[in-house]
């Protein structure tokens, strides 16, 4: 579709346009979806965007297995039915997916560990690409590298699939400390905080028999540029990070939102908005709990437009508890 | 019902308000229910008020995975057909179903164990709410804890859903003897015991990467204040349960409690009324069951009466051993 064709010109391009484009999902609900009919129920109740992939969360949790980019017929079907943005997932480190899905044209990446990583060592270097990349964190460390990386957004790490709002929770929270803290800490306690954020750079080293030491070498390269370049990027994204107190892109909320009373519990804490995976058609009527998780999500601060929304819904998605997990996708990425 | 509508405005508010509608429980016993005929057999047997929720307890318990805040035409429709009080869970840390619950107008919101916790780290910043809660405790630090945070209530932990009342009996027994063993203490043995108690507030650090210390920042914040203004409040809750040698609010004892006998038992141990979850439902004369664990609760220190109660019921709920359990409900919250 030319409307598609003539976005995508808009929003890919350089990290003001990629920030740009995410900026647009402000406020909003990202849902994930499996087929074009989901698409357009989640367009229905007033999603942003949708999040083309082959399988829930939560189907990916029961199923077990290696979890990949979806079919590229499936993502251009979801693309081709529907007028809000599409976006897809890439598997952490694995540029090959990515690049197939900006030929595709989506509208965002989500480089996710909902599905399998690819690269034990490094995430893709999201500053080479013309198309904005969303990425999870489960801290303020992890968020600070990906940003550095070029992420355009940032959703902070759930347990997807649970339908257990948890982790979303713990991981806004600190996420909230860490930077009042850094707002409070003099140089060398930065300092400190920087050497800590480059560690999650260094897996590689600690791999290696020959001990790489890539933070002591000039030499030493990620794919994101020397280590020196990555430090300077680091000290000034969090430089940046204290002078605002937030993060300098969009912050999004994921993983184990499953009621409006659970999208109102995260925008309250001050998210940017969400993304509802499993939440909505893991639940016995889609149609209505993606409308009335949209409308608590707009109306977080109001009470009882939340309390009307929850008396919309039916049964909510079963959900699980973190403690009984084989697999903890939040640990996925560092 | 306008009858529901003045009391809320009669309870809601300052602490003394709420604190007054938890004066009101005094000497009786609060019924999990979960529909309106159960609420019903609750008001006639002589419950001082009900609790409204999905699934009883042993439930919960049974079925696993995510316990969240009952849906609200099912607690709306438990106010409009009963005249005594209504009491609702949300989870832990959970504002956003507590402002819901609020807004519904129930006269009191438990911040329950029983449900899955929402917040890892703290929980709700009850003075900001007008409602009062209910909050569990298996010692008193804990419970000072809550009491600092603006719950107006407080009842001991048992092991909610096992009809087994040992946990009930060793909570409310610690309380106890941790009271008496303030009310020796000198300066520098009440000092400890404040920075033990502080300790329940800084969970957060040691889930930080950049060990946040919140406790030795001025600074440190947490959703109840700074840590210096947490720690007076905890301080002069501490000085008042030394000088009246008991909790300031109301204490009520929770979780487990299956008997007439048990409920007489928990009375007798000095506790202000009782809380019966699966108990009464789950035996097998409910209606019968309710009557003369309240019979038992009001009489609870004539043992002929209470042995008449002990008559009157059937079957009492089968009971779960503390030992097999997967999951231990009394263990979440801190």
């Amino acid at each position: 579709m030319s409307g598609t064709l003539d976005l995508t010109k808009m929003r890919y391009g350089t990290e003001l346009l990629k920030r740009g484009f995410a900026k647009m999902q402000e406020g909003g609900v990202v849902m994930d979806v499996v087929t074009p009919e989901e698409a357009h129920i989640a367009e229905d109740a007033g999603a942003v965007s949708v999040m083309a992939l082959e399988r829930v969360p939560a189907d990916i949790r029961a199923m077990g297995g290696v979890a990949r980019m979806s079919h590229p017929d499936m993502i251009k079907e979801i693309m081709e039915t529907t007028s809000i943005p599409v976006m897809a997932k890439a598997r952490i480190g694995h540029e090959g997916e990515a690049r197939v899905l900006e030929s595709l044209g989506v509208d965002m990446i989500d480089e996710s560990e909902v599905l399998t990583p690819a690269d034990p060592f490094f995430h893709i270097p999201k500053k080479d690409f013309t198309i904005p990349f969303v990425c999870g964190c489960t801290n303020l460390g992890e968020a600070i590298r990906r940003i550095s990386e070029g992420a355009a957004m940032i959703r902070t790490k759930g347990e997807a699939g649970t339908g257990n709002v948890v982790s979303a929770v713990q991981h806004a929270s600190l996420v909230d400390a860490e930077i009042k803290n850094i707002q409070t800490a003099d140089k060398q306690e930065r300092e400190d905080m920087i050497d800590i954020i480059m560690r999650g750079f260094q897996r590689m080293n600690d791999a290696s028999e020959f001990k790489l030491k890539l933070e002591n070498l000039p030499e030493g390269e990620t794919p994101f540029g020397t280590m020196g370049e990555v430090r300077e990027e680091v000290a000034s994204i969090l430089d940046e990070v204290a002078s605002i107190g937030r993060l300098p892109v969009v912050t999004f909320s994921a993983g184990g939102i499953a009621t409006p009373a659970d999208a109102a519990l995260m925008m309250n804490r001050g998210m940017d908005g969400i993304f509802v995976g499993s939440g909505i058609f893991k639940s016995s009527d889609p149609s209505l709990t993606a409308e009335a998780i949209v409308l608590a999500t707009h109306h977080f601060n109001d009470p009882s437009i939340v309390s009307e929304a929850c008396s919309m819904v039916g049964e909510a998605m079963p959900g699980l508890e973190i403690e009984t997990l084989d697999v903890r996708l939040e640990e996925r990425g560092w």
